[in-house]
């Protein structure tokens, strides 16, 4: 007797299995799964594989997507421990990496995500040449500049999440104070990822109104109002998160499947991400650090110059120069 | 010196705090908050209202999504472990309750999630007296005939998710066998939630071709094929999803989305969902089993009344004989 | 013998036919119908309601639409000739009125408009006293101010589209010239929606960097890369745009679905929006004229105060002048 | 002076015009144009360029759209009269054509309609040899297969819109008559697009109900209720939105872009659509007719074999041979 696929179904032609939006996602932790999770609710792709050592993690997480798949527009959600199932993925995500042990110096951690990444990132271009690399772990810039380095990728092609989230971060504080939606908030938050990013208070503005012309002191230690509290809040809410549930997830899962959306619709959308930024600003060492950058599908093609005070440039030119000196201590 | 809020803005009226399509999810565990999550990143609603006793948890939750809340078309996230902050919810959403003890009976089990639900259920109504209640806390049938009495709410306003996830499932490994998108896998599991669910082979079709027309045992343990198989494994799954990764919350948060927009669009669409059963299939107990439903603005407005085998009705008489005898020992 | 939709469903409870996101649109013309299909392709509102004195092209429109409800996330479309039916409109969104005959003065032609209104405003607050207006027929500022009079209601729920579109189209133009996505350009044209726009160059910006900060004499006629041109465009597109193909309608539909969607998610955001401007900007007359409002549940709660040149105050309290002289020759 | 670009933007590497998802439509009348704005507000495409050969109507329908691109998530609109504009196109919908005149045979008709293709489909092909063919164009049916033998493509790539939005009509009337989603009724009409077209009434069920199995008749002449009146406004009602608002544009439309996203998604959702049916339902001829057909990024992947009536598949031989008749008469 014929199976009831033969009777139901006569092919044409055998269906491909590929998808021209590919998206790998590597690490399977809460970050990790945030992102996923956004890229399908939010429809940024319709192809997602998982990558993950842990195999029993990764297979239950591959389940609990798909048993889902009816209500995220049919995407495909595969899931595997070995990277021929990433082939021909236009982003690759990286979420991946160790937590800092406690007595651990940056340095020694920074090598050890160093080591992870040798066995992530050249199986990554190696199946996916023509991809672009998006780095989520932590410390975000320096393993961004690892990543470039290990990747042999033109340095458009290799981002870091950098502080799209901590400007985010920043806009939903600004909205809470003045009772205007977060979208409707203009303000950018750039450099080091982290307790030393830098707030540009020249540039924060309510439909082109510049706080900055309506009180010169703002964001400065003179501002009898105060609005310099928005950042430190920035800065300490990473921590209070991660204090209050354990980590952080839902924020930047929604961040990365934004700047995701960005390249795979070739959007040339501003974004403040983790690029090489040598020849920028004053700085001279290659490092990454995050500056306005226009996104699209060749990964970031242009940056925008702000102009910033003496203050901020010396901010962004020490984050560099502490970063090259642990960049020059990594065995690659 | 005024203010820069008062120099940038002049009030007109007070803006309103309010949404018309406010959602309170009870409960910030793994599944509350993919159900937060999948609202939110969907659309759903723009004002959900997170409630727990943990309130440190319940912070750092409101706080993760508020972070995003610039990717989330400005929703308003709010939390509290007072239930006044749920006041005027269109839906409220209860996935709190207690797991099962080792060795507890299933009875003592229901008893300690019924005096849980004692102190949620009331509160809700008393905020919302017009809401629609959806129950996902286990065993979701039981506890949405315990949310029923302690509401005093119509029986069309109470509504436990059932087997909407099952028939995810269900749709999913349909769409895995026969390559077809799961949207256009067409199969309906009802009855009790969980292991005596029962599918209904005799309209699992695609494109109105009903696999039964194919192969008249399908379904059956006479069935060459196996297709029983895929029921089996909607039933196991659920288990193996929880040994893998240890809690199911992706596509239980996508299915409670789903039920929710169904609600909030007045969609008038047909789910499988746990309604009050008394009088439907030879069942006469005052129990909550999963029916197709038409659900909308007023909750489930009508059922579809299937065309049962003997069998399939047995089960489902049989699954309200063993629910409404532990529901009988309960202390309200 | 019953019928099969006995057979098939028992009720539990009559379904109901209203929605909590009920919008009314006035005018099935290009403009009326590209804001229909805007407002149900964004999934703004789940039901729309559409009201014309041409029964016939109105009955075609819906059913048209109607044929669509299946990829329109089964959303709920009427029409009728009948006010009736527009009961408990959360928004009301008026296309409807005449254009300017050949020879006929403005009086003329806003006095026509005013008893075409006359017809209308009263018949929809009637039937949704607590509606928000949104008036898009031309001239929109004279005609948003002829609705507020004859409608009774608040000043914080009646509005003109205004320059919405205005600032779209600026928006876009910048973005082909910097090659960077709109959404990304930054830029606000207020005043009189038409010829006598104002385009507001010190708010013009990228990533908060001012383009006047760059070319301090951008939008002047002494600058010499003419970015001037920009804002002559966006008064030429309009013409151009009628010119070429009779009408528009794409842009205007989704510039007041953007509107309509910021009113029922209440989101606080700012659009820049015809508002009664007496008192701002030096202007004493009881006129409307687009700045840029915070747009939420009740309208127009607060207005950003853009700081103007001279020139710009200028331009402003002329067209207030202008319009007010109008105002004052129109029977009631 | 350098001029405010060179100031504000760096660029990295040039940014790329190409999208990955482009789609190209053919013909800017209400229905072309119907087509565009519905791919672009549901996001299918990023990227969509419109073809026609009136210059000026082309511009200002390119204009209109552009003008809402800040609403369209950046999406590029481009337009051209040179077929070059197209390249690498994953999708090339025709909506050009003639109408009939009055006198005019069906063959002469399709025989002009042919010679306007000679014009287009080979242009298409040479940009975009790896595109897949959405034909809209009518009598669309044959037109698919003129489009089929004009391009050399394989035909799992050469597609005609078909009965998909016959279905669609379909399934709103079901809806109306029984108070259900349109999206929970479930039918299929398949065969020639128009007035010969087939319903599958032993396909047609509610959560797998089938109305056949309540009402034996259901569909027949001897059907008491009358359901096959259903059918019957289907065919009539594309005459009465003719007659009505005079052409039909919004259900066409949204019924393409649910095409184009299944392919562009690679979905393997079933449609019914215009497919090369030689071989099924002992059709022995080179034509294009409708049936349940998988759809994904290589086009018709498979064909749903239904169990037809005799008098089902006497309809479509019939038709099947009326068409092979006219394209027996066609020059190419």
């Amino acid at each position: 007797m014929t199976s009831i696929k033969e009777r139901l179904l006569k092919t044409v032609v055998e269906p491909v299995s590929g998808g021209k939006n590919k998206i790998t996602i590597v690490g399977v932790g809460q970050v990790g799964m945030a992102c996923a999770f956004s890229i399908l609710t939010n429809s940024v792709s319709s192809d997602v594989v998982l990558i993950d050592v842990m195999a029993d993690k990764l297979k239950g997480e591959m389940m609990d997507l798909q048993h889902g798949s009816a209500f995220l527009k049919n995407a495909r959600i595969n899931a595997s421990t070995d990277y021929a199932a990433t082939a021909n993925s236009t982003i690759c995500i990286v979420t991946a990496g160790a937590r800092q042990r406690e007595g651990e110096t940056r340095l020694d951690l920074v090598q050890r995500n160093t080591d992870i990444f040798k066995g992530i990132i050249p199986q990554l271009v190696k199946y996916s040449p023509e991809t672009t690399l998006l780095i989520v772990s932590n410390p975000v810039d320096i393993l961004t500049y690892v990543a470039w380095k290990l990747s042999g990728l033109p340095k458009n092609r290799v981002i870091g999440s950098g502080t799209n989230l901590d400007s985010a971060r920043f806009r939903f504080l600004l909205s809470q104070r003045l009772e205007i939606a977060p979208t409707s908030c203009h303000g950018w938050v750039i450099g080091e990822h982290g307790d030393t990013s830098v707030p540009v208070w020249s540039g924060v503005n309510i439909a082109g109104v510049r706080l900055r012309d309506l009180n010169e002191k703002v964001g400065t230690d003179q501002d009898p109002e105060n609005w310099g509290e928005i950042h430190k809040q920035v800065v300490w809410s990473a921590y209070e998160v991660i204090k209050l549930k354990g980590y952080t997830s839902w924020a930047i899962g929604l961040s990365i499947s934004n700047l995701a959306q960005s390249i795979l619709r070739n959007m040339s959308s501003v974004h403040a991400i983790s690029t090489l930024v040598n020849g920028f600003h004053g700085i001279t060492e290659d490092v990454f650090l995050s500056l306005p950058c226009v996104l699209g599908e060749n990964g970031v093609s242009r940056v925008v110059l702000q102009q910033l005070t003496d203050t901020e440039r010396d901010l962004l030119q020490k984050s560099a120069k502490t970063m090259h000196e642990v960049q020059s201590g990594l065995k690659f």
